[in-house]
């Protein structure tokens, strides 16, 4: 595996496969790696001959400083990480590389899709999100990208940026790997303390409960909100942010469970804010 | 001359020409071509294997209706016109297919560079100005490409997302086409009066003076842009945007004239509203 720190570096090294004929698969992190990422990192090895992991911890999508100053770092135990699932390439550029001094361009996709969900409590964060993720796709120019699934509205905004910009790039949202117990897995878990890890456990606990009403016929979103938020509210620590019944592709509201139904939820659970959700076809 | 108006289309004969290993040369246009254009045409000719020349009057550069309803427009001419230059593939999207239902991406560079000279009385031009050209960029994948330094603000404003967007293509900035009197060519000028049209030179007249009092040792900024202002005025039909003497790259102010330096002028001339500089080392 190469480690690469400098842009320019990064370019020649892919240069250097697309002239052999090699397919680059791209797996954007911002490290502190889970199972999820790994899972992420193990499809794109099946699906492309070259795999690049990029670990950047991208400033421009925090609207908070300190839950950028707290967010998790351990840049030695993620390389050993992503060597292991024989990744080739590991980009870990500095903040100054990507953002150098005097830079202001940003790409944004407007409308409802960002202003929904976490777009309301994190003002600016997907013009962040897009805007590093489409310049790390002019970098890497892979052919194929990888993201999870638990950050289901991150991959809905990143599929209409590529629609709309024309991108030749295949989006490959991949499933939510969870704990035993159903936590989904997330970099933020490891803020949370012991009781409130026990206690996280509601968000996916209710998730699966009204998975399970709505096979069993239940198809009012309204009912559906009421009885996820009644459920986590029963927990102290959790404040809710949100607890959201969309169609999956536009993130508009729905108020008949039917098509492409994505039902998301953020909670704090004491300092870390959680997201999680499930996608269905009803 | 392959005419191709779909993006699947483009993209299938990029690939073509990139599989065989030639080199992409774009030139992105609004239409109604004149020799200024021709000029971009024979450069990009010069400078790779296929000229991919793209007419798309785009309207999220437009911030006035009736602007854009009255930009002039003549595909059959341009075809012949383009075709006689020998391109290879000339890409004349609709508007559709370009922004269709549900469109709401845009790319911009923020700050200084895009609020001057242009941005202050077109707002808005240039997010659609940086949002069109990555589209292109993204379709084409072009090596090069080719803008004329008549829009000299354009050209540093696209010089700053390529550079903020790492993204991996030459800008090719052309000299200003000429008129025999000076007038600098624009599509434009189709617009004119035929009074107009002899009072315009008075724009490349005041440049060209100004040039010379630089020449002759004058270092004062706001000397050089009363100069041009008065000159300017003793035309009846003329009514002044701006007149600017800035920094060619960053387009900031400047009080002493040296380094690298562009005069701007933007004069609405009855209708159409014509703009030309001159840039020059000190």
């Amino acid at each position: 595996m190469k480690t690469i720190s400098h842009i320019n570096d990064l370019r020649a090294e892919i240069k250097k496969e697309k002239a052999k004929g090699n397919s680059i698969g791209l797996v954007p992190t911002m490290g502190f790696l889970h199972e999820g990422h790994l899972s992420l990192i193990r499809s794109a090895k099946k699906e492309n001959d070259i795999v690049v992991v990029s670990i950047f911890v991208n400033p421009t999508q925090f609207n908070k400083k300190d839950d950028l100053d707290s967010y998790p770092r351990d840049l030695n135990r993620d390389s050993k990480l992503v060597e292991a699932e024989d990744a080739d390439i590991l980009f870990i550029p500095s903040v100054e590389e990507m953002y150098p001094n005097g830079y202001s361009t940003y790409l944004e996709v407007e409308g409802l899709i960002t202003k929904q969900l976490c777009g309301k409590s994190r003002e600016g964060h997907f013009k962040g999100v897009t805007t590093i993720v489409s310049k790390l796709f002019n970098m890497v120019t892979p052919h194929r990208a990888y993201f999870g699934q638990k950050d289901a509205q991150q991959v809905a905004v990143i599929e209409k940026m590529v629609r709309d910009m024309n991108m030749d790039i295949e989006i490959v949202p991949c499933p939510i790997v969870r704990e035993a117990d159903g936590l989904a897995l997330s970099s933020r878990n490891a803020l949370l303390k012991e009781n409130e890890r026990k206690e996280a456990i509601i968000l996916s606990k209710s998730l699966f409960a009204a998975e399970k009403m709505i096979i069993d016929g239940e198809r009012l979103a309204s009912k559906i909100k009421s009885f996820i938020t009644e459920n986590i509210k029963t927990v102290k620590d959790a404040e809710i942010d949100y607890v959201e019944v969309v169609n999956g592709k536009t993130l508009e509201n729905i108020h008949i469970v039917e098509g492409d139904v994505l039902i998301a939820v953020a909670v704090k659970m004491g300092k870390p804010r959680l997201i999680d959700n499930i996608r269905l076809e009803v």
